[in-house]
């Protein structure tokens, strides 16, 4: 099975801004903003998605969401931001390895949906 | 304080359609959808955001997650779905009392930014 994008970034085989990384998790400035600040938080467990969480890596979202409040603060957006996961092609999902986005440093239209 | 309007719901004071309960996380249908499906999974611990969340609280947010995917199922939207929460105003943040959007049954637009 091929590698995805995230997979070649946790190996340096393609490069990437890195803002923060630990044995679990990497986190990364999106390569296409939609935002001033948009960050991609992801597991280094090659998870397809959201959907595919089973309860033994259940505590690596609790993780990611206490990370991307430190990341919030650090990158100036603590006090309004959003933080997604899309499933699915017909929910944007374009990279099947699960990761959120942070967004933030602009007004966010709707609920997001 | 007052109550949130979570919270009013939680201890039965204002009606919602309530689609799945415990003693720690209550989900409820959106009463304004933006969605064909938009289901609301809101902790039942009074936390005003996701950044007001501490390390002990973390596990709530797997809890969620895990029990989105299934009410995804449930609700006929398990290929394509999109799961957020807002932090502040300018995030679209309406309620704060911590809750995840969880949004399916259309095509969603961007990255939800």
């Amino acid at each position: 099975m091929s590698q995805t994008i995230f997979e070649k970034i946790i190996h340096r085989e393609l490069p990437s801004e890195i803002v923060y990384e630990d044995d679990e998790i990497i986190c990364i400035k999106d390569k296409y903003p939609q935002a001033p600040v948009h960050l991609l938080l992801i597991t280094k467990k090659t998870i397809p998605s959201i959907h595919d969480l089973d309860k033994k890596d259940a505590h690596l979202v609790g993780k990611i969401f206490l990370k991307a409040k430190e990341l919030a603060e650090e990158f100036g957006i603590g006090e309004n931001y959003r933080i997604l996961t899309n499933r699915g092609i017909e929910a944007g999902q374009t990279v099947f390895h699960l990761h959120f986005h942070l967004l933030g440093g602009k007004k966010l239209g709707g609920k997001g949906g």
